[in-house]
């Protein structure tokens, strides 16, 4: 039996319904609160938001399954062919308020074409605002263990992948640590069957609370001051150029008329910016900024 | 005689001087910091930044002259016929610390090429955080007054151009108040002659430091609590939304490798995204959002 996009849908619900309780027991203060939402054009999304916990300063994780007619603008930046499309996904970023504790992202994303056509697309990323080398490999080798599970190239083209997209040009920086990204994969350019290639996606969605409340807990209780506060603050800011200027989901909401509070939300509750600051010398705001570069090797 | 590019540059070298002098005098309390820079394929400029003052929590006033051969880029984004470009201009955007006052915006710039075409562009723009309409209607009046001196249009022309210019299309909302927007005017188009459109750059230059004064000076001393300080940032992260995403002369900077702090020197010390903020009804927050509209007639 083929795999449907009702299946498919009802999984990403799944998924979103587990990383929410997951969250909130981590958390162990704050709830998620849900917006219902419709597409006029077809289908529609449910945005969760959480604020103010114990861990999490602001986070998001929602779930959307819209279709409808293929406009104009799709048909030039997405190059479809075909009249329909429907495009169904879970995307979430948290913002913690310790500035010890990393933004994590993670979006898995299904597409499907009227005419047949499909393709999977996703990633996992984290943005410490203070990176630690052991707990960046950690990321990279729980990313890599999963990847593996799959396809013996995944982890190294995918890891590739992120350091390419999860970059600032502008900055000349990565947006953090990177992590995994990928997109139009399809049975015929992996190999995998369509099904292996769903599962891969709900892989990542189960993994993604494990991942996040391993990071929060090594680092939960860890005090801070003002001048901590303030990196983070600048380090969210750059988390807000890479999001408005560069991140093709966002740009995309923004230019089609998406729900733009949900599109939003990966936005901090503070971002700050301070005229050419630049870290002291051996600082640990300056070792930071040095593992803030393309291609290096966690593991 | 004819104009001179020198004549233009050294002229708004003094007009930046000027500015910043006025803006400290009306702080009282914070100095600009100078940073002078240079461009690898010809010119630079002086990045003059306040921050910490008495009224200005973060501002900046720049001045660039910038020339040399026409990327590939700059003939498909600025349409250049031609094969090396002069840009010279003063801009300046001015976030203060106390919410009831406004950020405000202006530029002036002179582009010409090697082939003889030249034009002039610029604006004034405010964004209060809490719109008074008595100080917009005052701020719209004093920026027809020197239109008014130039042409009988200018004024009408140029603040439909700024109200369609300055806008959120994501938010369907204005940037704030508006003003005035212009770009490419030679003596063709405006039937004044060269020395005039200088002059009426030169006019907007000087009168800059005193519109702004005078809207600092009604509301300067005026309380404010926790509650207008979260207002103030969330109106400047919707500057920030603008200034990444649509502005232009940022979004070509970001492009083009300009000299990153100067572009984003515009950006707040803080700014704030909160999920689907929405002011009470009948509130000051609610009333200022009512004023964000297209082709309001503040005159």
């Amino acid at each position: 039996m083929e795999l449907t996009k009702t299946e498919i849908i009802e999984a990403f619900k799944d998924t979103q319904d587990h990383i929410c309780k997951s969250l909130e027991e981590l958390d162990g203060k704050s709830k998620f609160k849900e917006d219902l939402w419709e597409r006029s054009e077809g289908g529609g999304g449910r945005t969760r938001v959480i604020s103010d916990g114990d861990v999490l300063e602001k986070g998001g994780v929602n779930f959307s399954a819209v279709h409808g007619p293929v406009s104009d603008l799709m048909k030039k930046q997405l190059k479809l062919e075909g009249e329909s499309f429907l495009a169904t996904g879970v995307s979430i970023v948290l913002h913690p308020h310790n500035p010890f504790l990393p933004i994590m992202h993670m979006n898995i994303r299904y597409f499907e074409m009227d005419n047949g056509a499909y393709w999977f697309g996703g990633g996992i990323d984290m943005t410490p605002h203070y990176v630690e080398e052991n707990l960046a490999k950690s990321f990279h080798g729980d990313l890599k263990k999963v990847c593996d599970e799959y396809k013996n190239d995944f982890y190294s083209k995918f890891k590739k992948w992120a350091d390419d997209y999860f970059f600032i040009p502008h900055r000349n920086e990565t947006r953090g640590v990177g992590g995994i990204f990928y997109d139009h994969l399809t049975a015929e350019n992996t190999g995998l069957s369509k099904e292996e290639l769903f599962q891969f996606a709900l892989d990542l969605g189960k993994m993604f609370p494990k991942l996040y409340s391993f990071q929060v807990n090594q680092n939960r209780n860890k005090n801070f001051d003002e001048k901590n506060i303030q990196w983070r603050n600048i380090r969210r800011g750059r988390y807000v150029e890479f999001n408005l200027v560069y991140d093709r989901g966002t740009q995309f909401g923004l230019k089609t008329g998406g729900r733009i509070e949900s599109i939003l939300m990966s936005l901090p509750e503070n971002a700050s910016w301070v005229y050419n600051f630049v870290p002291k010398a051996g600082s640990i705001e300056a070792k930071t900024t040095s593992f803030l570069v393309k291609d290096k090797k966690w593991i």
